[in-house]
């Protein structure tokens, strides 16, 4: 347990967040950092992260974690929906019986892949982005079909700015902290300058389908050196892979909405972390008779997604 | 494919069908055998269950899928809701956040057991009954709560009523047959006279919990010979193993409420059957320590709930 300095400290950050939380927010309506001085989540023994005019302690676990209990009790949690399953999209199911303007009443973030596996999807604040094999970016239309994608009425609960630099695996280590439990979902969403952000974005496939492993074998590998742009990320338990992508699953898109893709690594420089605790799942199976005939169970499957979403 | 005189009877009885789903139908509305005459769906060469006054066929599995196809198309589906995983249970988190008169909120029709492990919870027609393993049946109280249970809003779109005898295996051969794909879910229920049914019923467990294998070592088998009951059923993907119960799961109770449990074979001698297909799954997990703290992935999950639930 943490000493009594970082008691205190824990326990003035939450008085903070209980004030700024008298009325619950809504998407984007959450407290910022001028607003309560909520700079910490993510502090280092040499840095000064923690609050205004506080000095740090090495204790920001026992802080994160006193910090999602009290928002896990006093929020409205939003449903992780997703329609299809990661299994099918191995197994080549490949077309899907959901539009995105349909996807869009599920949740206003989020990602997956579009119909024919033709590009990334990435989607916030409502609007969805596809990211080609092309390097080409563009908004998705209404009527455009995804045959598989995860999304959520992105309500944070957990937010803080970092500032100084961060690899995947720190973030990821903090997430996991902040969340405290492996058995539930979290969203989270990161808006900052990035050192560099490596993407792959999947080939567009005609018919007859191939499965995903084949696919995606030549896909290309984009490196974005020095950007600014918007992580989109969910993390699953272990027991829905297959369902889903065990682990963390992130996208990213730059702010002139030029690139991204499926990313498969980054160092943040300096931005925004929001994060969200879920523990509902919906899961909606397309009415295809492809999805229908799918093997989607296989003892390679943990394997597969490795492969193909690692 | 069938001949050409099993496809007039199978267009015969989707006309009959579309004739009394010319308003789809609530939980109980759906239209009875003396209404359509569809006392099908399972026909034996040697029997004459086809329907009234025409002769039985070998094809009756091609009439079945027909109307598998029409419903689905015409039919609003429920959602398969369920508090809490499986492997929840197995590893032995007995006591949940969720009391019965909410569970009633996701459906009408479903199984589960209570907190603490104590009975079988078998749901129909919004009515929740206890099977305690003293043999004991008791309405279930609303403020009782539920570690795991799975229910939904009953309506079914496919039903048919059995005259002769039919084992566990030639139900759940025709409810595959009837549902056509082993990747979606199912929910059906059966009211008739058993030759026998064969239940089992967990025990009550008092903390510190003991995994569920532990807890059940001893459980009590009960045999109810020529009894008449309701049969309350799901049939789960194999790819929800540990979510959920991968194949069969089903849950029984006599017509005087006074015994039952967790199924473990029977005999059907004559009944009605009415089956939904469900391609919707929400999973709502507890906000619980236990749970969270819970091991929820192990690779013998599979044999342990065949063990568990089996």
């Amino acid at each position: 347990m943490g000493d009594s300095g970082c008691e205190k400290q824990a326990a003035a950050a939450e008085q903070l967040f209980v004030k700024s939380f008298s009325r619950l927010p809504g998407a984007g309506e959450y407290p910022t950092r001028d607003d309560v001085a909520l700079e910490l989540l993510i502090a280092t023994p040499s840095g000064n992260h923690m609050m205004n005019n506080t000095p740090t302690c090495s204790c920001v676990n026992d802080i994160a974690r006193s910090f999602t209990r009290f928002v896990s009790e006093g929020h409205q949690e939003s449903e992780l929906y997703q329609t299809s399953l990661m299994s099918a999209l191995i197994d080549g199911v490949y077309e899907g019986d959901m539009t995105i303007e349909e996807l869009l009443t599920h949740g206003d973030f989020g990602l997956g892949t579009f119909d024919e596996l033709d590009g990334e999807l990435v989607a916030f604040d409502s609007e969805v982005h596809q990211l080609r094999e092309d390097g080409s970016a563009r908004k998705a239309r209404p009527d455009q079909k995804t045959p598989f994608a995860v999304v959520t009425h992105f309500r944070p609960t957990m937010f803080g700015e970092l500032t100084s630099p961060r690899t995947r695996k720190d973030i990821e280590a903090v997430i996991d902290e902040l969340i405290g439990s492996h058995n539930v979902f979290c969203a989270f969403r990161i808006n900052g300058r990035f050192e560099r952000v490596e993407t792959r974005t999947v080939q567009r496939q005609f018919p007859p389908y191939r499965p995903m492993l084949q696919a995606i074998e030549h896909q290309p590998v984009f490196k974005f050196p020095q950007t600014s742009g918007t992580l989109v990320g969910f993390r699953c338990p272990e027991y829905v892979q297959g369902i889903n992508v065990a682990g963390f699953h992130v996208h990213y898109i730059t702010d002139d909405r030029k690139g991204g893709g499926h990313v498969l690594d980054y160092t943040l420089l300096a931005g925004k972390v929001e994060v969200a605790r879920i523990s509902c799942l919906r899961i909606d199976l397309p009415n295809t008779e492809h999805f229908e005939r799918a093997t989607l169970c296989s003892d390679d499957m943990a394997s597969a997604i490795e492969a193909a979403e690692g």
